[in-house]
Protein backbone atom coordinates (compact mmCIF):
# COMPACT_ATOMS: atom_id res chain seq x y z
CA UNK A 1 0.00 0.00 0.00
CA UNK A 2 0.97 3.30 -0.38
CA UNK A 3 -0.17 6.52 1.82
CA UNK A 4 0.55 10.28 1.89
CA UNK A 5 0.05 13.04 3.73
CA UNK A 6 -1.59 17.01 1.80
CA UNK A 7 -2.02 19.84 4.15
CA UNK A 8 -4.14 22.08 2.73
CA UNK A 9 -5.79 25.37 4.12
CA UNK A 10 -9.42 25.63 3.95
CA UNK A 11 -9.72 28.95 1.86
CA UNK A 12 -12.75 31.68 2.37
CA UNK A 13 -14.41 31.28 -1.46
CA UNK A 14 -14.33 27.48 -0.54
CA UNK A 15 -16.77 27.76 1.61
CA UNK A 16 -20.68 28.59 1.43
CA UNK A 17 -23.67 30.11 3.37
CA UNK A 18 -24.19 27.48 5.88
CA UNK A 19 -20.38 27.85 6.67
CA UNK A 20 -18.71 24.75 6.01
CA UNK A 21 -16.79 24.01 2.59
CA UNK A 22 -19.30 23.31 -0.35
CA UNK A 23 -19.58 19.64 -0.67
CA UNK A 24 -18.41 20.16 -4.31
CA UNK A 25 -15.02 21.42 -2.86
CA UNK A 26 -14.10 18.44 -1.68
CA UNK A 27 -13.40 17.24 -5.35
CA UNK A 28 -10.51 19.80 -5.20
CA UNK A 29 -8.87 18.84 -2.27
CA UNK A 30 -8.83 15.12 -3.50
CA UNK A 31 -7.62 15.91 -6.98
CA UNK A 32 -4.45 17.73 -4.82
CA UNK A 33 -4.07 14.92 -2.68
CA UNK A 34 -3.65 12.24 -5.26
CA UNK A 35 -1.35 15.17 -7.47
CA UNK A 36 0.94 15.07 -4.38
CA UNK A 37 0.85 11.51 -3.84
CA UNK A 38 2.52 11.43 -8.04
CA UNK A 39 4.50 14.26 -6.67
CA UNK A 40 5.90 12.28 -4.03
CA UNK A 41 6.81 9.10 -6.11
CA UNK A 42 9.01 11.48 -7.96
CA UNK A 43 5.95 11.48 -10.75
CA UNK A 44 4.13 14.19 -10.73
CA UNK A 45 0.80 14.16 -12.81
CA UNK A 46 1.95 17.08 -15.06
CA UNK A 47 4.89 15.34 -16.02
CA UNK A 48 2.53 12.23 -16.56
CA UNK A 49 0.59 14.35 -18.89
CA UNK A 50 3.61 15.73 -20.71
CA UNK A 51 4.76 11.98 -21.34
CA UNK A 52 1.36 11.30 -23.22
CA UNK A 53 -1.01 9.81 -20.83
CA UNK A 54 -3.82 11.78 -18.99
CA UNK A 55 -5.89 10.50 -15.95
CA UNK A 56 -9.87 10.83 -16.65
CA UNK A 57 -11.88 10.21 -13.46
CA UNK A 58 -14.76 7.62 -13.68
CA UNK A 59 -16.37 7.41 -10.47
CA UNK A 60 -16.07 9.87 -7.14
CA UNK A 61 -17.51 8.64 -3.72
CA UNK A 62 -17.84 11.09 -0.96
CA UNK A 63 -19.19 10.28 3.15
CA UNK A 64 -19.24 13.91 4.33
CA UNK A 65 -19.17 13.23 8.76
CA UNK A 66 -18.40 16.61 9.66
CA UNK A 67 -17.94 19.57 8.19
CA UNK A 68 -14.77 21.53 7.46
CA UNK A 69 -14.76 25.64 7.74
CA UNK A 70 -12.47 28.57 6.84
CA UNK A 71 -8.90 28.49 7.86
CA UNK A 72 -8.78 24.85 8.94
CA UNK A 73 -5.91 23.62 8.00
CA UNK A 74 -7.03 19.73 6.87
CA UNK A 75 -4.89 16.83 6.54
CA UNK A 76 -6.00 14.74 3.17
CA UNK A 77 -4.60 11.10 3.89
CA UNK A 78 -4.64 8.96 0.48
CA UNK A 79 -4.30 5.66 -0.33
CA UNK A 80 -3.40 3.64 -3.00
CA UNK A 81 -4.06 0.03 -1.97
CA UNK A 82 -4.29 -1.90 -4.91
CA UNK A 83 -1.86 -2.09 -7.86
CA UNK A 84 -4.05 0.04 -11.03
CA UNK A 85 -4.89 -2.02 -13.66
CA UNK A 86 -6.99 -0.30 -16.46
CA UNK A 87 -8.59 1.31 -13.52
CA UNK A 88 -6.60 3.24 -10.41
CA UNK A 89 -8.41 3.80 -7.29
CA UNK A 90 -7.30 6.24 -4.87
CA UNK A 91 -8.94 6.46 -1.72
CA UNK A 92 -9.14 9.84 0.75
CA UNK A 93 -9.55 10.51 4.68
CA UNK A 94 -10.10 14.21 5.85
CA UNK A 95 -9.11 15.17 9.21
CA UNK A 96 -9.07 18.62 10.77
CA UNK A 97 -5.86 20.18 13.68
CA UNK A 98 -7.68 17.74 16.13
CA UNK A 99 -7.44 14.58 14.15
CA UNK A 100 -11.20 14.46 13.90
CA UNK A 101 -12.35 12.63 10.66
CA UNK A 102 -14.37 14.89 8.60
CA UNK A 103 -14.79 13.28 5.02
CA UNK A 104 -14.02 10.45 3.16
CA UNK A 105 -14.49 9.33 -0.21
CA UNK A 106 -12.41 7.68 -3.21
CA UNK A 107 -11.80 8.16 -7.45
CA UNK A 108 -11.56 5.63 -10.14
CA UNK A 109 -9.54 7.06 -12.48
CA UNK A 110 -8.52 5.73 -15.86
CA UNK A 111 -5.77 5.65 -18.23
CA UNK A 112 -6.12 7.85 -21.83
CA UNK A 113 -4.34 8.99 -25.02
CA UNK A 114 -3.67 12.54 -24.27
CA UNK A 115 -4.44 13.26 -27.79
CA UNK A 116 -6.79 10.82 -28.97
CA UNK A 117 -8.59 10.28 -25.46
CA UNK A 118 -8.81 6.74 -25.82
CA UNK A 119 -7.74 4.15 -23.30
CA UNK A 120 -4.31 2.44 -22.96
CA UNK A 121 -2.12 1.03 -20.10
CA UNK A 122 -0.84 2.53 -17.50
CA UNK A 123 2.19 3.39 -18.23
CA UNK A 124 5.34 1.16 -17.27
CA UNK A 125 7.57 3.81 -15.79
CA UNK A 126 4.71 4.46 -13.61
CA UNK A 127 3.82 0.72 -12.26
CA UNK A 128 7.54 0.54 -11.87
CA UNK A 129 7.28 3.22 -9.71
CA UNK A 130 4.84 1.67 -7.78
CA UNK A 131 5.34 -1.49 -7.65
CA UNK A 132 7.95 -1.68 -4.46
CA UNK A 133 4.50 -0.31 -2.41
CA UNK A 134 3.12 -3.62 -3.21
CA UNK A 135 5.45 -6.26 -2.87
CA UNK A 136 4.97 -8.57 0.31
CA UNK B 1 -41.79 9.06 -7.56
CA UNK B 2 -41.22 12.22 -8.25
CA UNK B 3 -39.35 13.63 -11.65
CA UNK B 4 -38.23 17.08 -12.89
CA UNK B 5 -35.94 17.96 -15.66
CA UNK B 6 -33.49 21.35 -15.62
CA UNK B 7 -31.75 22.46 -18.44
CA UNK B 8 -28.43 23.98 -17.80
CA UNK B 9 -25.47 25.73 -19.92
CA UNK B 10 -22.15 24.52 -19.20
CA UNK B 11 -19.77 27.61 -18.67
CA UNK B 12 -16.26 28.35 -20.06
CA UNK B 13 -14.81 28.31 -16.14
CA UNK B 14 -16.71 25.33 -15.65
CA UNK B 15 -14.01 23.27 -17.81
CA UNK B 16 -10.88 22.04 -17.38
CA UNK B 17 -7.52 21.58 -19.38
CA UNK B 18 -8.80 18.13 -20.53
CA UNK B 19 -11.04 20.18 -22.34
CA UNK B 20 -14.01 18.35 -20.12
CA UNK B 21 -16.35 19.74 -17.35
CA UNK B 22 -14.46 19.16 -13.96
CA UNK B 23 -15.52 16.36 -12.10
CA UNK B 24 -15.78 18.09 -9.31
CA UNK B 25 -18.45 20.64 -10.90
CA UNK B 26 -21.25 18.76 -11.28
CA UNK B 27 -22.11 18.73 -7.63
CA UNK B 28 -22.85 22.74 -8.50
CA UNK B 29 -25.48 20.94 -11.43
CA UNK B 30 -26.76 18.40 -8.83
CA UNK B 31 -27.74 21.12 -6.10
CA UNK B 32 -29.30 23.44 -9.51
CA UNK B 33 -31.03 20.15 -10.58
CA UNK B 34 -32.50 19.60 -6.86
CA UNK B 35 -33.01 23.40 -5.90
CA UNK B 36 -34.96 23.17 -9.07
CA UNK B 37 -37.19 20.04 -8.04
CA UNK B 38 -38.18 21.70 -4.87
CA UNK B 39 -39.19 24.82 -6.92
CA UNK B 40 -41.48 23.10 -9.05
CA UNK B 41 -42.56 21.86 -5.83
CA UNK B 42 -43.76 25.41 -5.22
CA UNK B 43 -41.05 25.02 -2.07
CA UNK B 44 -37.81 26.54 -2.82
CA UNK B 45 -34.92 25.50 -0.88
CA UNK B 46 -34.54 29.21 0.04
CA UNK B 47 -37.57 29.54 1.48
CA UNK B 48 -37.10 25.87 3.67
CA UNK B 49 -34.44 28.13 4.72
CA UNK B 50 -36.10 30.61 5.98
CA UNK B 51 -38.67 28.59 7.72
CA UNK B 52 -35.45 27.23 10.12
CA UNK B 53 -34.71 24.30 8.13
CA UNK B 54 -31.41 23.50 6.04
CA UNK B 55 -30.64 20.26 4.31
CA UNK B 56 -26.77 19.47 4.47
CA UNK B 57 -25.20 16.87 2.55
CA UNK B 58 -24.01 13.42 3.99
CA UNK B 59 -23.06 11.73 0.78
CA UNK B 60 -22.45 12.27 -3.07
CA UNK B 61 -22.04 9.78 -5.72
CA UNK B 62 -21.01 10.38 -9.37
CA UNK B 63 -20.25 8.58 -12.61
CA UNK B 64 -18.42 10.29 -15.65
CA UNK B 65 -19.95 8.68 -18.12
CA UNK B 66 -18.71 10.91 -20.97
CA UNK B 67 -17.85 14.08 -21.05
CA UNK B 68 -19.84 17.58 -20.97
CA UNK B 69 -17.89 20.33 -23.14
CA UNK B 70 -18.48 23.90 -23.08
CA UNK B 71 -21.72 26.17 -23.81
CA UNK B 72 -23.35 22.16 -24.21
CA UNK B 73 -27.10 22.37 -23.14
CA UNK B 74 -26.92 19.84 -20.61
CA UNK B 75 -30.77 18.29 -19.38
CA UNK B 76 -30.61 16.97 -15.48
CA UNK B 77 -33.14 14.68 -14.84
CA UNK B 78 -33.27 14.68 -10.95
CA UNK B 79 -36.07 11.79 -9.14
CA UNK B 80 -37.40 11.66 -5.92
CA UNK B 81 -37.62 7.88 -5.68
CA UNK B 82 -38.62 7.34 -2.43
CA UNK B 83 -40.31 9.47 0.26
CA UNK B 84 -37.68 11.21 2.46
CA UNK B 85 -37.35 9.96 5.99
CA UNK B 86 -34.70 11.78 8.04
CA UNK B 87 -32.21 11.57 4.94
CA UNK B 88 -33.61 12.21 1.39
CA UNK B 89 -32.37 10.83 -1.48
CA UNK B 90 -31.87 12.42 -4.92
CA UNK B 91 -31.21 10.82 -8.33
CA UNK B 92 -29.56 12.99 -11.02
CA UNK B 93 -28.93 11.63 -14.98
CA UNK B 94 -27.11 14.44 -16.95
CA UNK B 95 -27.89 14.30 -21.23
CA UNK B 96 -26.52 16.17 -23.65
CA UNK B 97 -28.72 17.76 -26.62
CA UNK B 98 -28.27 13.93 -28.34
CA UNK B 99 -29.74 12.24 -25.80
CA UNK B 100 -26.42 10.80 -24.18
CA UNK B 101 -26.37 9.82 -20.82
CA UNK B 102 -23.03 12.07 -19.87
CA UNK B 103 -23.09 11.33 -16.30
CA UNK B 104 -25.04 9.68 -13.31
CA UNK B 105 -25.58 10.24 -9.40
CA UNK B 106 -27.08 10.88 -6.30
CA UNK B 107 -27.09 12.62 -3.13
CA UNK B 108 -28.22 11.82 0.08
CA UNK B 109 -29.39 14.43 2.15
CA UNK B 110 -30.15 14.93 5.81
CA UNK B 111 -32.31 17.76 7.34
CA UNK B 112 -31.23 20.24 10.28
CA UNK B 113 -31.71 23.31 12.64
CA UNK B 114 -30.94 26.31 10.63
CA UNK B 115 -29.84 27.76 14.07
CA UNK B 116 -28.39 24.79 15.93
CA UNK B 117 -27.38 22.35 12.94
CA UNK B 118 -28.94 20.01 15.13
CA UNK B 119 -31.27 16.97 13.01
CA UNK B 120 -34.56 17.65 12.68
CA UNK B 121 -37.38 15.50 10.74
CA UNK B 122 -38.12 16.69 7.47
CA UNK B 123 -40.77 19.60 7.91
CA UNK B 124 -44.54 18.98 7.82
CA UNK B 125 -45.36 21.05 4.88
CA UNK B 126 -42.69 19.75 3.08
CA UNK B 127 -43.81 16.09 3.36
CA UNK B 128 -47.47 17.27 2.19
CA UNK B 129 -46.27 18.58 -0.67
CA UNK B 130 -43.88 15.38 -1.98
CA UNK B 131 -46.60 12.83 -0.46
CA UNK B 132 -49.01 12.70 -3.42
CA UNK B 133 -46.22 11.81 -5.69
CA UNK B 134 -46.02 8.58 -4.34
CA UNK B 135 -49.78 7.43 -3.47
CA UNK B 136 -51.21 4.47 -5.35
CA UNK C 1 -23.70 50.28 -29.04
CA UNK C 2 -24.95 46.49 -28.36
CA UNK C 3 -26.91 45.69 -25.12
CA UNK C 4 -28.21 42.24 -24.21
CA UNK C 5 -29.42 40.66 -20.84
CA UNK C 6 -29.00 37.25 -19.34
CA UNK C 7 -30.63 36.02 -16.34
CA UNK C 8 -28.87 33.89 -14.01
CA UNK C 9 -30.58 32.22 -10.90
CA UNK C 10 -27.20 32.28 -7.68
CA UNK C 11 -26.58 28.76 -6.89
CA UNK C 12 -25.88 27.85 -2.85
CA UNK C 13 -21.98 26.73 -3.74
CA UNK C 14 -21.61 30.03 -5.49
CA UNK C 15 -22.05 31.93 -2.21
CA UNK C 16 -19.36 31.92 1.01
CA UNK C 17 -19.98 31.93 4.50
CA UNK C 18 -20.85 35.56 4.51
CA UNK C 19 -23.77 34.26 2.88
CA UNK C 20 -23.01 36.29 -0.04
CA UNK C 21 -21.83 35.55 -3.72
CA UNK C 22 -18.30 34.88 -3.28
CA UNK C 23 -16.65 38.35 -5.03
CA UNK C 24 -14.51 35.77 -7.43
CA UNK C 25 -17.97 34.19 -8.76
CA UNK C 26 -18.76 37.37 -10.67
CA UNK C 27 -16.51 36.44 -13.01
CA UNK C 28 -18.60 33.50 -14.15
CA UNK C 29 -21.48 35.91 -14.51
CA UNK C 30 -19.48 38.24 -16.70
CA UNK C 31 -18.46 35.09 -18.56
CA UNK C 32 -21.82 33.43 -18.73
CA UNK C 33 -23.24 37.10 -19.89
CA UNK C 34 -20.91 37.74 -22.55
CA UNK C 35 -21.11 34.27 -24.05
CA UNK C 36 -24.99 35.07 -24.34
CA UNK C 37 -24.48 38.36 -26.00
CA UNK C 38 -22.84 36.47 -29.08
CA UNK C 39 -25.00 33.87 -29.20
CA UNK C 40 -27.54 36.61 -29.40
CA UNK C 41 -25.79 38.04 -32.07
CA UNK C 42 -25.66 34.44 -33.68
CA UNK C 43 -22.45 33.71 -33.09
CA UNK C 44 -21.63 32.01 -30.14
CA UNK C 45 -17.74 32.00 -28.78
CA UNK C 46 -18.13 28.23 -29.12
CA UNK C 47 -18.50 28.81 -33.18
CA UNK C 48 -15.62 31.23 -32.49
CA UNK C 49 -13.31 28.92 -31.24
CA UNK C 50 -14.38 26.06 -34.06
CA UNK C 51 -13.42 29.03 -36.68
CA UNK C 52 -9.96 29.06 -34.75
CA UNK C 53 -10.21 32.32 -33.00
CA UNK C 54 -10.22 32.33 -29.35
CA UNK C 55 -10.58 35.67 -26.86
CA UNK C 56 -8.26 35.66 -23.90
CA UNK C 57 -9.24 38.11 -21.27
CA UNK C 58 -6.68 41.27 -20.22
CA UNK C 59 -8.08 42.77 -17.51
CA UNK C 60 -11.34 42.90 -15.62
CA UNK C 61 -12.40 45.22 -13.18
CA UNK C 62 -15.25 44.94 -10.91
CA UNK C 63 -17.47 46.79 -8.19
CA UNK C 64 -19.15 45.16 -5.62
CA UNK C 65 -22.01 47.75 -4.74
CA UNK C 66 -24.54 45.16 -2.96
CA UNK C 67 -24.45 41.94 -2.02
CA UNK C 68 -26.44 39.07 -4.41
CA UNK C 69 -27.70 36.03 -2.50
CA UNK C 70 -28.59 32.43 -2.68
CA UNK C 71 -31.24 31.81 -5.53
CA UNK C 72 -31.41 35.44 -6.60
CA UNK C 73 -32.60 35.97 -10.01
CA UNK C 74 -30.37 38.13 -10.92
CA UNK C 75 -30.08 40.15 -14.37
CA UNK C 76 -26.72 41.03 -16.29
CA UNK C 77 -26.65 44.17 -18.44
CA UNK C 78 -23.92 43.11 -20.66
CA UNK C 79 -22.67 46.48 -22.91
CA UNK C 80 -20.47 46.61 -25.99
CA UNK C 81 -20.06 50.30 -26.44
CA UNK C 82 -17.09 50.42 -29.19
CA UNK C 83 -16.84 48.15 -31.70
CA UNK C 84 -13.49 46.24 -31.21
CA UNK C 85 -9.91 46.50 -32.23
CA UNK C 86 -7.16 43.90 -31.33
CA UNK C 87 -8.88 44.54 -28.18
CA UNK C 88 -12.38 44.25 -27.09
CA UNK C 89 -14.60 45.60 -24.07
CA UNK C 90 -17.55 44.28 -22.53
CA UNK C 91 -19.04 46.36 -19.53
CA UNK C 92 -21.41 44.68 -17.33
CA UNK C 93 -24.11 45.51 -14.78
CA UNK C 94 -26.09 43.30 -12.34
CA UNK C 95 -29.37 43.82 -10.75
CA UNK C 96 -31.42 41.96 -8.70
CA UNK C 97 -35.27 41.32 -8.75
CA UNK C 98 -36.04 44.65 -7.44
CA UNK C 99 -33.62 46.35 -10.50
CA UNK C 100 -31.51 47.60 -7.34
CA UNK C 101 -27.69 47.67 -9.08
CA UNK C 102 -25.55 45.36 -7.02
CA UNK C 103 -22.34 45.09 -9.40
CA UNK C 104 -20.77 46.79 -12.59
CA UNK C 105 -17.68 45.49 -14.09
CA UNK C 106 -16.51 45.01 -17.37
CA UNK C 107 -13.31 42.81 -19.03
CA UNK C 108 -11.11 43.60 -21.21
CA UNK C 109 -10.12 40.70 -23.99
CA UNK C 110 -8.02 40.25 -26.92
CA UNK C 111 -8.27 38.07 -30.07
CA UNK C 112 -5.64 34.74 -30.54
CA UNK C 113 -5.30 31.79 -32.71
CA UNK C 114 -6.93 29.21 -30.70
CA UNK C 115 -3.61 26.73 -31.83
CA UNK C 116 -0.83 28.89 -31.49
CA UNK C 117 -2.30 31.40 -28.94
CA UNK C 118 -0.16 34.37 -31.36
CA UNK C 119 -2.41 37.86 -31.17
CA UNK C 120 -5.06 38.07 -34.23
CA UNK C 121 -7.40 40.50 -35.57
CA UNK C 122 -10.88 40.43 -34.63
CA UNK C 123 -12.63 37.88 -37.20
CA UNK C 124 -14.46 39.42 -40.06
CA UNK C 125 -17.58 37.94 -39.93
CA UNK C 126 -17.64 39.31 -36.25
CA UNK C 127 -16.87 42.46 -37.21
CA UNK C 128 -19.51 42.12 -40.04
CA UNK C 129 -22.43 41.27 -37.44
CA UNK C 130 -21.43 43.90 -34.94
CA UNK C 131 -20.87 46.84 -37.27
CA UNK C 132 -24.71 47.62 -37.44
CA UNK C 133 -25.15 48.22 -34.19
CA UNK C 134 -22.61 51.40 -34.63
CA UNK C 135 -23.50 52.93 -37.42
CA UNK C 136 -25.28 56.25 -37.17
CA UNK D 1 4.62 49.37 3.35
CA UNK D 2 4.00 45.71 4.65
CA UNK D 3 5.06 42.98 1.90
CA UNK D 4 4.70 39.42 2.13
CA UNK D 5 5.05 36.30 -0.03
CA UNK D 6 2.56 33.19 -0.62
CA UNK D 7 3.11 30.70 -2.61
CA UNK D 8 0.69 28.35 -4.66
CA UNK D 9 0.42 25.69 -6.34
CA UNK D 10 -2.19 25.54 -9.17
CA UNK D 11 -5.10 23.00 -9.36
CA UNK D 12 -6.19 20.90 -12.18
CA UNK D 13 -9.52 22.40 -11.32
CA UNK D 14 -8.88 26.12 -11.60
CA UNK D 15 -7.50 25.75 -15.25
CA UNK D 16 -10.00 26.00 -18.09
CA UNK D 17 -10.07 24.65 -21.25
CA UNK D 18 -7.98 26.84 -22.51
CA UNK D 19 -4.81 24.94 -20.31
CA UNK D 20 -4.78 28.60 -18.30
CA UNK D 21 -5.66 29.09 -14.80
CA UNK D 22 -9.61 30.54 -15.59
CA UNK D 23 -9.30 34.23 -15.24
CA UNK D 24 -11.98 34.24 -12.32
CA UNK D 25 -9.67 32.10 -10.27
CA UNK D 26 -7.08 34.78 -9.23
CA UNK D 27 -9.64 36.35 -6.65
CA UNK D 28 -8.88 32.71 -4.31
CA UNK D 29 -5.38 33.84 -4.85
CA UNK D 30 -5.35 36.87 -3.72
CA UNK D 31 -7.58 36.04 -0.79
CA UNK D 32 -5.33 33.42 0.17
CA UNK D 33 -2.74 35.27 -0.36
CA UNK D 34 -3.68 38.26 2.14
CA UNK D 35 -5.18 35.98 4.45
CA UNK D 36 -1.77 34.88 4.42
CA UNK D 37 -0.37 38.21 5.42
CA UNK D 38 -2.65 38.91 8.28
CA UNK D 39 -1.55 35.17 9.37
CA UNK D 40 2.30 36.51 9.28
CA UNK D 41 0.89 39.87 11.54
CA UNK D 42 -0.79 36.77 13.86
CA UNK D 43 -3.96 38.38 13.53
CA UNK D 44 -5.18 35.80 10.94
CA UNK D 45 -8.52 36.82 9.37
CA UNK D 46 -10.18 33.98 11.07
CA UNK D 47 -9.54 35.56 13.50
CA UNK D 48 -11.10 38.73 13.01
CA UNK D 49 -14.19 36.96 12.20
CA UNK D 50 -14.74 35.82 15.62
CA UNK D 51 -13.92 39.27 17.19
CA UNK D 52 -16.74 40.40 14.94
CA UNK D 53 -15.32 42.43 12.41
CA UNK D 54 -15.70 40.97 8.81
CA UNK D 55 -13.84 42.69 5.42
CA UNK D 56 -16.04 42.44 2.64
CA UNK D 57 -14.58 43.58 -0.60
CA UNK D 58 -15.42 46.58 -2.62
CA UNK D 59 -13.28 46.38 -5.51
CA UNK D 60 -11.08 44.50 -7.47
CA UNK D 61 -9.01 44.49 -10.00
CA UNK D 62 -7.01 42.24 -12.24
CA UNK D 63 -4.69 42.41 -15.10
CA UNK D 64 -4.16 39.09 -17.30
CA UNK D 65 -0.29 39.61 -18.54
CA UNK D 66 1.05 35.73 -19.21
CA UNK D 67 -1.13 32.61 -18.32
CA UNK D 68 -0.66 30.41 -14.96
CA UNK D 69 -0.26 26.66 -16.08
CA UNK D 70 -1.62 23.83 -13.93
CA UNK D 71 1.15 22.37 -11.25
CA UNK D 72 2.77 25.93 -11.31
CA UNK D 73 4.13 26.69 -7.98
CA UNK D 74 3.30 30.65 -8.05
CA UNK D 75 4.01 33.16 -5.74
CA UNK D 76 1.72 35.61 -4.52
CA UNK D 77 3.48 39.03 -3.63
CA UNK D 78 1.33 41.04 -1.72
CA UNK D 79 1.83 44.82 -0.57
CA UNK D 80 0.11 46.84 1.80
CA UNK D 81 0.93 50.70 0.74
CA UNK D 82 -0.96 52.62 3.02
CA UNK D 83 -2.49 52.28 6.31
CA UNK D 84 -5.97 51.33 6.31
CA UNK D 85 -8.94 53.45 6.77
CA UNK D 86 -12.27 52.83 6.58
CA UNK D 87 -11.02 51.03 3.41
CA UNK D 88 -7.90 48.75 2.83
CA UNK D 89 -5.92 48.12 -0.11
CA UNK D 90 -4.24 45.42 -1.14
CA UNK D 91 -1.76 44.87 -4.56
CA UNK D 92 -0.71 41.60 -5.44
CA UNK D 93 1.56 40.37 -8.18
CA UNK D 94 1.94 36.79 -9.34
CA UNK D 95 5.49 35.23 -10.62
CA UNK D 96 5.47 31.76 -11.89
CA UNK D 97 9.09 30.19 -11.00
CA UNK D 98 11.37 31.48 -13.27
CA UNK D 99 10.01 34.94 -11.84
CA UNK D 100 8.06 36.20 -14.56
CA UNK D 101 4.97 38.47 -13.66
CA UNK D 102 2.28 36.80 -14.91
CA UNK D 103 -0.78 39.03 -12.78
CA UNK D 104 -1.20 41.79 -11.06
CA UNK D 105 -3.95 43.80 -9.46
CA UNK D 106 -5.65 44.87 -6.22
CA UNK D 107 -8.79 44.42 -4.08
CA UNK D 108 -9.93 47.09 -1.62
CA UNK D 109 -12.17 46.01 1.19
CA UNK D 110 -14.02 47.96 4.07
CA UNK D 111 -14.79 46.89 7.40
CA UNK D 112 -17.94 45.99 8.92
CA UNK D 113 -19.89 44.67 12.02
CA UNK D 114 -20.05 40.55 11.34
CA UNK D 115 -23.79 40.32 12.79
CA UNK D 116 -25.30 43.91 11.25
CA UNK D 117 -22.78 44.13 8.15
CA UNK D 118 -22.80 47.40 9.32
CA UNK D 119 -19.69 49.82 8.77
CA UNK D 120 -17.16 50.23 11.25
CA UNK D 121 -13.83 51.43 11.87
CA UNK D 122 -10.90 49.20 11.63
CA UNK D 123 -10.03 47.43 14.47
CA UNK D 124 -7.68 49.04 16.73
CA UNK D 125 -5.58 45.79 17.76
CA UNK D 126 -4.86 45.18 13.99
CA UNK D 127 -4.12 49.46 13.28
CA UNK D 128 -1.35 48.89 15.88
CA UNK D 129 -0.13 45.14 14.67
CA UNK D 130 0.12 46.82 10.98
CA UNK D 131 1.42 50.94 12.32
CA UNK D 132 5.33 49.95 12.89
CA UNK D 133 5.42 49.35 8.99
CA UNK D 134 4.32 52.41 8.41
CA UNK D 135 6.70 54.55 10.49
CA UNK D 136 9.19 56.70 8.76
Amino acid sequence: MLATETKIRVRFGETDKMSFVYYGNYALYYEQARTEMMRQLDFPYSEMEKRGTIMPVLEMHTQYIKPSYYDDLITVKTFLREMPTARIRFDYEIYNEEQILLNKGYTILTFANAETFKPVRPPKYFLNLIAPYFEK
